[in-house]
């Protein structure tokens, strides 16, 4: 049985559903019921007959339609029964969320080894366990036990090994980037599904453009590299391994039952296949970001322009220590700078916006002349910009940008430069720099905390995209 | 003339002060006043007889009383007679904003030769020139054309040799983190005071505790590594070097006419010395705000608690990754969190919260068990803590906590557990997170926006203890 089917299901059975509203079970069919899950949904609970306003049966075998999928909350030892009734209902898949199996140690890994059985016969495919599971935004399914307060649709699927984890990513996720999710596969123990088929299943998926993986241990090396070596050329993978220490590796194991192999090979296998590896899941974010709002560069040629002479040499370090270049404007560039320099000031890249602001009539004025001809410039494949985002106290200064003013020149600068990514850094208070990075990042031009990551971000796209046509 | 005169000025005049609001002359004028400047103002302009209320004067000549500080902001070239004119005052230093000096090449370096033979023969001290100068938040004095809409003492002290920088870093600083700024000195081209007379004298001020460095070039390295040995040992210094490649070496001579030396040396002295090196202004703050809000720790041995599994597995990497131990609790400590587990699952180090969370009435008092039990720990010298802060949206689960209860226990744990450092990390929906921040920093618990910057900076008070042990 394909993950398909079960990714995008038709039905879905909560076992574990509760009146309580603390329960797992309860949250689980609240997101399901609140995000507006489109299919049918089924509590199971042998002790109520209606929750939520939705009829519940006493168990999975009782419900009268098709069920897809059903999404196990009950504690492990109950496991083994609920995945019998699936077999004779004939669910396609199951979720198990429950943990209590080979992450707890034998005793637990005898059960998982009974589920796996059983619904092998049967041919039912696991999730799990130990995990919260699926994720499908455009479905508007979800099997998480995090209570969920909104969800965008977007093109950035994500593999999580463990389940908490992937639930409040999400929710950290959805309130703080423009981007949104696609599909979310949370793996726990993985009994049956892992990292491999998970991968193949979210490469041929017209809905995702952008692969995260958080990694404790791959199950099965050689299909796991079978598998990216067929997506990575099609779609970056981002990769958060973690158990790279032993200290690491001791916690992965009393996790998810994860052994998490030599980080020396690991590392190798990610450089030779061209996956992206992270060390945070912050870096995670960044990378994620940068790839879904941005075009892939031509090359490694970077324009600097920053309000402060600081930025710019920074920025210029920053674009060397990550293996890339910072551009030589042509001369026809330079002399249209120079025009509207005040007479003591010389034009020269890194492009130094203040003796611009302070000889032209308005700030946006001196933005919209040094970004566009930057991005012009055929020397030039992609830019960072380090600009002051102005807090309503600075409306009688020279450095005053109107919210509209901004929303105006930077959509029409990312119209025209369409195929040349922008990344841009903010200076300033705290809450004008939120204000512009929302309006910014709305029209598609990132917003980086630093200069440096915000370079990180451009060298990881030049270097996805020399991959790729390695690769191809 | 030492600059702690000028530092801590009882009167400042402004040259260029002007009723134009957009002027840079205007602004500097208006943060004076606007922060409540704690000595005399004089606004110096030959076309106006009074500014924002406040008599002005034609030139500094003309100014009845003492001027300890003159601040000036016109174009480089008249900036000489300026510069004659409080010799006549017998003025004890200038801060000279205006660029267009060594920054634009020989035309402007003999200007500025010029203004250091007409200072120094009067022993008038010079900050600049191209810097926005001082900022001495006690004083209520700041000297930045960049609008300032706030201002928070603390014991936190910068020196900038970009001006604009330390006005928009400043900014930042005082709206997104709960420390305050004591001093802020630039340096901009150097002419006179430098990198490490400045240290010298934030090394002596009581009021500083931490001292932040921008440097693009040292002037005078003997005297910079004399200065910086000395403070050292009493305080950390945290210092950010850019121009460490060619092109960023570049950047700064046209910058503030830098010469930005060898990096390799640069780097082998900040080790010799036990000066801290950070790559990026984001790295500087999240350091800043570990010495400030935190004790030393006595050791490298690191607790874990984490709702996340993946939490545990990544903390524990990260810690051995930046030279840290993953702690060993004792048995004691291990029995104390079994008996609040369920059956299933296992005390073991990393703390797992999520299974506590589930067996115990509330959410916070499975946080108090855990952190009081791991900082309680003889084998403990300081811990990172993984929460989950909870969106509105969860109101009915398990994981809720109040605001008021976060603020109860861990105003109690900080409390008890004064001399081991406590860091955090949160999950979830980000105006949680956010709250959450407010509220934990508030308290002196720092929160770091990814596990791994958590770790750096626990590692990097450990590395400043030896240091400083070794140093005394």
């Amino acid at each position: 049985m394909s993950i398909k089917q079960i990714m995008e299901p038709r039905s879905v059975a909560v076992v574990g559903a509760s009146r309580n509203p603390a329960k797992l079970g309860a949250i689980i069919l609240r997101n399901l019921v609140n995000l507006g899950f489109k299919g049918c949904i089924y509590p199971v609970n042998p002790n109520a007959s209606e929750i939520m306003g939705l009829k519940a049966y006493p168990s999975v075998k009782d419900i009268p339609d098709e069920v897809d999928l059903v999404v196990i909350a009950v504690p492990a030892p109950q496991v083994p029964d609920v995945v019998r009734d699936c077999v004779e209902k004939m669910v396609k898949g199951v979720v198990v969320i429950s943990s209590g199996f080979k992450d707890i140690g034998e005793k637990g890994a005898a059960i998982e080894e009974e589920i796996v059985e059983i619904a092998g016969k049967a041919g039912i495919r696991i999730f799990g366990p130990n995990t919260t599971g699926l994720l499908n935004a455009s479905k508007r399914l979800a099997t998480t036990f995090v209570p969920l307060s909104g969800l965008r649709s977007g093109d950035v699927s994500i593999i999580a090994q463990t389940g908490l984890f992937a639930g409040a990513m999400l929710e950290w996720l959805v309130t703080s980037q423009k981007f949104g999710v696609s599909k979310v596969i949370g793996l726990g123990n993985k009994c049956d599904v892992d990292d491999a088929e998970a991968l193949e299943y979210l490469g041929d998926d017209p809905e995702t453009r952008v692969i995260l993986m958080y990694v404790e241990g791959v199950r099965d090396g050689r299909r796991f590299i079978e598998a990216a070596r067929r997506v990575v050329g099609r779609k970056p993978i981002i990769i958060l391994k973690s158990g790279r220490t032993e200290a690491g590796s001791k916690a992965a194991l009393t996790h998810t039952g994860s052994l998490t192999g030599s980080s020396q090979i690991f590392n190798a296998v990610c450089r030779q296949l061209g996956l992206i590896q992270v060390l945070s899941f912050e870096e995670m974010v960044d990378l994620a970001k940068a790839f879904t709002l941005l075009p892939l560069p031509r090359g490694g040629r970077v324009a600097i322009a920053s309000i402060t002479g600081a930025g710019s040499v920074l920025a210029a370090d920053s674009c060397v220590e990550h293996g890339l270049t910072v551009a030589q404007l042509s001369s026809r560039s330079l002399e249209v700078i120079q025009s509207k320099l005040p007479p003591w000031s010389k034009a020269s890249h890194p492009i130094d916006l203040e003796p611009l602001v302070e000889n032209m009539p308005k700030a946006i004025e001196a933005y919209k002349l040094a970004l566009n001809t930057a991005l012009n410039d055929e020397n030039v494949d992609s830019m960072i910009a380090v600009l002051l985002a102005p807090h309503e106290y600075w409306r009688e200064s020279k450095f005053w940008v109107s919210d509209e003013e901004l929303v105006e020149v930077f959509t029409e600068i990312r119209r025209i430069h369409s195929e040349k990514p922008l990344v841009t850094h903010l200076m300033g208070a705290k809450p004008a720099v939120n204000r512009w990075t929302e309006i910014l990042e709305e029209i598609k031009i990132p917003v980086y905390p630093s200069i440096e990551r915000g370079v990180k971000a451009l060298a990881t796209l030049v270097n996805y995209t020399k991959t790729r046509i390695y690769l191809q």
